[in-house]
C-alpha cells in the first residue's frame, strides 16, 4: 500500500514510541534521514530509537550528536532508505516483516512494509524526510539541517549526479539557512582522504585494466595488496568511483576480494548502461548509475562472469 | 570608484560595442562570466566580443557555443573574475589601462579599472554577472544557464567550499530551471579524468612528502617525471588539490618544474592559514585557501624558500 506524505506525517505524529531503523553499510543518506527524524521527533516529545545492524561509520557520527537511547517497547516502525529485507543486516533481521512505512526512494524497494511511501524522483531520502517534517510542522534547526544536509550532498554525489534537481539545491540552501555545517561535512564526506587511501588509490590505478576497445575499466582489489600496503579494506571504499571516472569509459567496475577469497563488486555505469541490471544477474542491485553484488567464486572466474554479463548488454 | 550593481546594469546597457575580457589562464568562473554576459548582451541586440590571453582550455568551449566575432571598434572594456594588470597576459597587456569597468570577487581585486564593482563575499564572479543579468532584466535560457552554473560550480569546488552560500544554491537551483546541463557539466569538471592524468595522479602520491609533524603535505613535479610517463604538464593540473586533502594537513603545497626550470607553486590551507600570504611572499596571490605563485629558482632553492616562508607563518 502506497501512502501520501500527508498521511506518513499523520502517522507518526499518532505514535509515540517509534523504532527508525536504516540499512546495513550504513551511508550518509539513510543516517542521515533516520536523524534527521529522530532529531525532529524528538522535539514533538515523542519517544525515539535508531536503529541499524552495523556500526557508525566515524564518519556519520557527528549526525548522532545529542542521541539518547530511549528505553521503550515500539509501536511503530519506520524503515529509512532501506529497499530490501535483505539490507535489514543480521541484527535487525527479525523486524523485516514488522515494518509499519518504510520511506525510501529506491526504484527496487521491495514494498516489504505495511505502508511504502517512496518516490523514486527524489536525489535522496533525506529529501523525502525533509518533506515529512515540513508536513508535521516541527521546525529545523542545525542538527536536522546537518542531517537533511549529509543525505542530499551524499546522493547527489555532491550535487553532480544526474540525479540532482532544482529541489536538491532549494532544500540545500534552506539547510544553510538553518546552519548546516556544510563546509565541515563536504570536507568530511569529500574532501579528505588519509594517507592510506591515498596508497590505496595508487594500489587502485596501477590495477586498472581497460577491455571493450576502452569502455569498461576494471579494478581489481586483492587481500594480498591490501595487507602488502599496510591499508585496510575501508581504504578502498572510495576507489570504486574511479574507473567510470576515465574518459571514454562507460561501464567502471571494482572487483574487491573478500577475506574468504570470494568477491565483492561495485559497477558504476554512465547514462548508457544500467548498474542495476548488472548486479542483479548476480543477485544485487542498486541504481541505475551504481550497483553492488557479491559472486562467491575465485578471482578467474568472478572475472570471467563479469565480463560474461557485460558482452550480454553492451552494445 | 566602486559602483552599484544597478550602475553597472546601467552602463552596459549605454554601450552598443562592448569588449568582455577573461583572465590569462581562464577557469570555468572567468569563463562562465564572459560568455554569460556576452550571450546576454547579444539577446538585446549589442556587439560583443570576448577576448582572452590563452585559448580557451578544450572543456570550457561548449561555454562558447553559438560565439560570433563581432568586427567592431570597442567603446566599452568589462573585465570579468581578473583581479590584476598581471593577469590580462601578453595579448591583451595593452588594455590594462583601458577598462571600463571591472567585475570581481577577488578581495585582492587592484581597482585598476576606471569604475569597480567587487564583491569579495560572492563565491563566484558568476554570481555577481547573475545578478547584473537579472538588473539588465535579460531573460535567461539555457545557454547562459551553462555558463552561470559552470563559473558557480568551478568557484565553490562544486558547492564544498566554505564560501558557498545559501544563495549560490539558489542560483543553482534556478540555473536548473533555465535548463542548465548541470549533469554534462560537473562530469566533465569534477568526474571526468584522462588515463594520463591518472598517472599524473599516482606519480604525484608517490612525490608526497610530509612535514612539521605531518601538517604540511608537499607535492614536486619535474619535468622529467612529465617526460618519463608521456604525461603533460596539464595532466598535473588537478593534483594541487591533493595534498590538502590528506587528512592532518593543514597546508598543502604543489611545486611544478617549469620548462625553463624555475618553479610554479601552488597552496591550499584549510582554515587555520591564508594561502595568498604565503604567496605573496613571492609576488603571488589568490583567495584565503587557495593561491599561486612563481619562485624563479631551482628545486633545492624553492624547496627552501617555501620552507622558511612557512616557518614564519605557522604556529
Amino acid at each position: 500500500m502506497n501512502i501520501t506524505l500527508d498521511e506518513v506525517a499523520n502517522e507518526l505524529l499518532k505514535h509515540d514510541n517509534i523504532l527508525i531503523i536504516s540499512h546495513m553499510n550504513p551511508d550518509g543518506d539513510t543516517l542521515g534521514s533516520a536523524f534527521a527524524l529522530y532529531h525532529a521527533l524528538k522535539k514533538i516529545g515523542k519517544h525515539v530509537k535508531v536503529d541499524c545492524s552495523d556500526d557508525i561509520p566515524k564518519d556519520f557520527i557527528f549526525l548522532s550528536d545529542g542521541y539518547l537511547t530511549d528505553n521503550f517497547k515500539e509501536d511503530f516502525v519506520v524503515t529509512v532508505d532501506t529497499a530490501a529485507k535483505q539490507l535489514f543486516g543480521i541484527k535487525l533481521d527479525s523486524y523485516k516483516n514488522k515494518v509499519d512505512i518504510s520511506i525510501d526512494h529506491h526504484k527496487s524497494n521491495e514494498l516489504y512494509a505495511k505502508k511504502n511511501y517512496i518516490d523514486e524522483t527524489a536525489t535522496a531520502t533525506c529529501q523525502m524526510i525533509y518533506d515529512v517534517i515540513n508536513s508535521m510542522n516541527i521546525e529545523f534547526d542545525a542538527q536536522i539541517a546537518d542531517c537533511i544536509y549529509t543525505g542530499i550532498t551524499t546522493d547527489s554525489g555532491c550535487y553532480k549526479y544526474s540525479n540532482t534537481s532544482a529541489k536538491t539545491h532549494i532544500i540545500a540552501a534552506k539547510m544553510f539557512e538553518y546552519g548546516a555545517n556544510y563546509s565541515f561535512i563536504n570536507k568530511k564526506l569529500f574532501d579528505t582522504k588519509s594517507k592510506s587511501q591515498l596508497i590505496a588509490e595508487q594500489n587502485a590505478i596501477s590495477s586498472l585494466k581497460y577491455l571493450f576497445n576502452d569502455r569498461v575499466a576494471i579494478i581489481s582489489i586483492t587481500q594480498k595488496m591490501i595487507e602488502d600496503n599496510n591499508t585496510q579494506e575501508s581504504d578502498f571504499v572510495s576507489v570504486s568511483s574511479l574507473p567510470r571516472m576515465i574518459e571514454g569509459i562507460e561501464i567502471g567496475i571494482t572487483i574487491k576480494e573478500k577475506k574468504d577469497g570470494t568477491h565483492k563488486i561495485s559497477v558504476r555505469t554512465n547514462d548508457l548502461y544500467d548498474a542495476s541490471q548488472i548486479c542483479s544477474m548476480f543477485g544485487g542491485g542498486g541504481h541505475k548509475k551504481a550497483a553492488g553484488c557479491l559472486i562467491e567464486q575465485d578471482y578467474d572466474k568472478t572475472f570471467d562472469m563479469l565480463i560474461s554479463a557485460i558482452e550480454s548488454i553492451i552494445v
